[in-house]
C-alpha cells in the first residue's frame, strides 16, 4: 500500500494547470499565478481562462484540453456548477491530482451541492484521480517554491508538515508559519488525513506533523497510521468541533461529522498524538518541537527575575507531569556563592537579589544560567525575565543567542514580559532559533507537551 | 471603619523621603528619584543618603531626622539589618506611611529575617504607622505622576487599580499596563488586600480592580469586603500557588500561606471575583473590562473570514455560558441578500464567500458588520479576520476604528491572525480603543469573563 506516493504532485508538481484563473492581479487580486511567479516556482504553469490570451505575460488556454504538455496537478476554482465538467476533462487528459478550491458542495447543505459532490466523487473513482477538497485552500511546499493557493503565503522553510481543513492555517498565526509543507484536505473527496500523514512520514524535510481536524471519513485507519508515525515524528493536533454548536458549524464548513469530543480526545492520546486545546497552543507547541532538543526529564529549573512570575510557572506545571526539580549539591553551592547571605537558594532560582548587586547584570545572569544549564539533573531550563527598557532587551537577546549556541542539546525556553518584551519576543520568533513566549504559563505548557511526547516514545518505542 | 483613608499617602503622596537612595543613575541605575523626575511628579522629594549632598541636583539628607519639612510617605531600601532603625526614625518624625522595598525578612526563611520582621511590626503597632511590604515594589498612581519603585514604569492612564504581591505586575505584560494605580503589598506587615480594595472602591478613577494574590492574613475579611465591592466594580484576580511546589515557593517569596487551591477558587467565585487561570488571561480580561461596554446577553455573533477559526471560537464557548445565538429574521434576510445563492447563512457568519465577489472587500465587510452590530438579539460581536498583507491591515484598522466610534455601546472584539496581524494587534493594544487578540479562543475567553460578571451582577445587585 504505497498510496501516499500518489500525492507527490500535490507537493512537488512539475506542471500545474490553473483552471478558472482570474485576470485580476495586484494587491486584492488573489491570483495564484501571480503568487507562484513571486515564489520563484520553477515548474510549468498553464493558466486556463477562455476570455483572454495571457495573464501576467503567461500564455493562457481556453480549456485544459488545449494544453499541449503533460500536467501533473490541476487546480480548479470555477463556479460549482462547472466543476464536474472540468474534473472530467482533467481525468481525460490523464491528470492524476486535482485540487478543488470551489466551495458550495456538501458544505452548502443543499441538494444541488450534494449532487455535484457525488458526480465529482464518481469521476474520481472511475478514473483513479486523487482529488483534494472540494473547498480546499490547496497545497504548498516552500522547499519547492510552491503554493497553489490564491492567497500569498510566507516561504519561510519550517520543518513542518501541515494537514488541515481550513486555509486559515496556511497563513496561520502571527507568531509562526505552519508551512513547511501543507495540504488542506477541505471537504475530503478521496484524499484523507491518513494518506497525507503517510506522505509526511516518508518526507525527510518534515520533522513535525501538524493536524487541524474537523472530521474525517475513516477515523480507524487514521488512528492506526498515526500510532505508527507518532513513534517516529511528533504529531500535534487541534481537533475542533467540540460542542454541539461547533459540530454543527463543522458540518456546514467541511461537511464532516465532528464526532464526540471525549472519544476523540482519548483516541488521539492513545495514538501518541499531542492533542492541544487551542490555536495558540497549536502554534506554541509546534514551535517548541521545531526549536528544542528532546526534553528527556520532567524536572525543570526555573530561573527568574520575578518571584511572582515563577510561581505562575509552577502553577502551570500542575497536572502536566513537569516539576521544579532540586538543584544538585554542586549547583546549589555555586549559586549560594553568588548570593547575598540571607537568600534561601532553591528552585525557582530567584536571581534578582543576586544580579542587583553585581557590576554587570548580564554577566552575572550569564554565569547563573550557565551553571543551571550545566546541571543535567534538569531536563530543561525556563528563564523568566522582565524587560523594562530597550537596552535590557538587547542584552538579553545577546545572552539568549549565545546560550542557545553553547548549549544546543539543552532545552531552554524564555518567558519575556514587560513593556519592551513584545518586540524582543517577535524578533526571536522571526529568527527561529531561541524559543520565547510572552507569558510564563505558555512556556510551561509547551515544555509539558514536549515531555508528553518523550513519555509516549519511552512507552512505545519506534520499531 | 475608614481605615482605607490612611492609605492615601501611598497613592497621592505630597512629600516623599527615599531612604537608601543610591547615587547610581542612568540606564541600569534603578533610581527611584530619577524616575520620579522623569514622570513629572510634583510633590516634594527628600533623598536620604549619608554619603553625598545631592543626587541629580536634588539635595540629599544624611538621615530622615535632618529633613526639615513634613513627609507623608517614606520609602526604605537599605540593608535589612538597618530597616527597623529607619522605621523607628520615620515613626518618630510622624510619617504615617512607609514602603519597605528591602527583601530578606520572612521570605528569607532564616531566624534573623523573622526577628527583624517582628521588630518592624512592633514599631508599626505602637506608632500606628501603615507599612507596605517588606519586599514591596512600592506604590504607583499615574494620575499623580507618581511611582515609588526603582524600576521605570509606563505612565499610561488606564482605569485600573492593581493590588499585587510581585512588582512584576507593575511592569506587567507586553500587551497591557495594569497601572493606573498600583500597590504591591509584598510580605504584608499591616497593609492587606482588604484595605487596598476599600481604597479603590472609593476611587472614581479606578473602574477595574486587579488582584494578584499569593496569600493573605485575613481571608475572611477580604472575601466580605470583596463581595460588597464586586457589585460595584469588576474585580479580576489571579490566585497563584496552586500546587504544592508553587505553595512552597510562595512561602519563600511573600512568606504567605497559599492555602488550598480549590477552596480559594470557590471562595473567590462566591464573592463575585473573576478568578482567572493565567497571567495572559489576567491581561486579556482586564483589557476587556477596560474597553468594552457591558455584555448584557450570552448570545454572541461570530463573523468570520475563516470557517475553521470560527469553529475554534465556538469550541472555546464550551462550558462558559456563551453561545452563538440565532440571527434574527431581519438580519438573516439582509445577509442572504448579499450572499451567493448556495450559501447557507447562519451564525457563524462566514463572510468570505460574500466579500470575495465584491468590488470593495472593505465596504462589503463594513455592510455585513453593521447589519450584525445592529441586531440586538446579540450581546456582542466577535469578528475573526486573517491579515495576509499590510494593505489589508490598514483597511481593517480603519473599519474597526469607525465601528467602535459608531457602536460604542456594542461589545465588539476582534481576533486577528495571519502574517501581518502582529503589528495590527499591537497598534490596537497601544491605542486602547478597539479590543483585539491574536487568537479566537482568547477573544472568547475574555467575552466569557465579561458575561460571568454580568451574571453575578444580575444575581447580586449593588445596594
Amino acid at each position: 500500500m504505497d498510496n501516499w506516493k500518489d500525492l507527490k504532485p500535490f507537493l512537488e508538481p512539475q506542471a500545474i494547470a490553473i483552471i478558472g484563473l482570474s485576470r485580476k492581479t495586484g494587491e486584492h487580486g488573489n491570483n495564484a499565478l501571480e503568487n507562484l511567479l513571486s515564489y520563484g516556482y520553477r515548474g510549468k504553469i498553464y493558466p486556463v481562462n477562455p476570455n483572454t490570451s495571457e495573464i501576467l505575460g503567461v500564455k493562457t488556454y481556453p480549456s485544459i484540453k488545449d494544453v499541449e504538455g503533460p500536467v501533473d496537478l490541476a487546480v480548479i476554482s470555477t463556479h460549482r456548477s462547472r466543476v464536474p465538467a472540468h474534473v472530467r476533462e482533467c481525468a481525460e487528459k490523464g491528470i492524476k491530482c486535482i485540487s478543488i478550491v470551489t466551495q458550495g458542495f456538501i458544505d452548502a447543505g443543499d441538494e444541488e451541492g450534494r449532487r455535484l459532490f457525488k458526480e465529482i466523487a464518481d469521476i474520481a473513482k472511475s478514473s483513479g484521480c486523487r482529488i483534494l477538497g472540494p473547498n480546499s485552500f490547496g497545497s504548498a511546499n516552500v522547499f519547492h517554491n510552491f503554493c497553489s493557493a490564491f492567497a500569498r503565503i510566507s516561504m519561510q522553510r519550517n520543518p513542518v508538515g501541515l494537514i488541515c481543513q481550513t486555509g486559515g492555517l496556511f497563513n496561520s498565526s502571527s507568531e509562526f508559519r505552519f508551512i513547511g509543507k501543507g495540504i488542506d484536505i477541505g471537504n475530503i473527496c478521496n484524499v484523507d488525513f491518513a494518506d497525507c500523514l503517510e506522505y509526511f512520514e516518508h518526507d525527510p524535510e518534515v520533522k513535525v506533523i501538524v493536524l487541524h481536524i474537523e472530521g474525517m471519513l475513516d477515523a480507524r485507519r487514521f488512528l492506526n497510521v498515526a500510532k505508527r508515525i507518532a513513534r517516529k515524528k511528533p504529531i500535534v493536533a487541534l481537533k475542533t468541533g467540540k460542542n454541539e454548536q461547533a459540530a454543527k458549524a463543522v458540518s456546514s464548513h467541511t461537511g464532516s461529522l465532528a464526532g464526540q469530543h471525549e472519544i476523540w480526545e482519548a483516541a488521539l492520546k492513545q495514538s501518541g498524538i499531542i492533542s492541544v486545546d487551542s490555536f495558540e497552543e497549536l502554534t506554541d507547541v509546534t514551535r517548541a518541537f521545531c526549536l528544542l532538543p528532546t526534553l528527556t526529564k520532567p524536572d525543570i529549573c526555573v530561573a527568574t527575575f520575578s518571584g511572582g512570575m515563577a510561581i505562575m510557572a509552577l502553577d502551570a506545571m500542575r497536572n502536566t507531569g513537569l516539576r521544579a526539580g532540586r538543584l544538585s549539591q554542586t549547583t546549589l553551592s555555586k549559586i549560594e556563592k553568588l548570593s547575598p547571605e540571607w537568600l534561601s537558594v532553591g528552585n525557582p532560582v530567584d536571581f534578582w537579589p543576586i544580579v542587583m548587586g553585581s557590576d554587570s547584570m548580564t554577566r552575572a545572569l550569564s554565569d547563573i544560567l550557565e551553571i543551571l544549564l550545566s546541571d543535567h539533573e534538569f531536563g530543561g531550563l525556563l528563564f523568566i525575565q522582565i524587560i523594562p527598557a530597550p537596552a535590557m532587551s538587547r542584552e538579553i537577546k545577546g545572552l539568549l543567542d549565545s546560550l542557545q549556541v553553547k548549549y544546543p542539546d539543552r532545552p531552554l525556553v524564555a518567558a519575556l514580559t514587560g513593556p519592551c518584551s513584545f518586540e524582543l519576543v517577535k524578533e526571536l520568533q522571526n529568527e527561529g532559533r531561541v524559543l520565547a513566549f510572552p507569558a510564563p504559563e505558555r512556556a510551561v505548557r509547551a515544555l509539558a507537551r514536549l515531555y508528553q511526547y518523550t513519555d509516549f516514545r519511552l512507552r512505545s518505542p519506534a520499531n
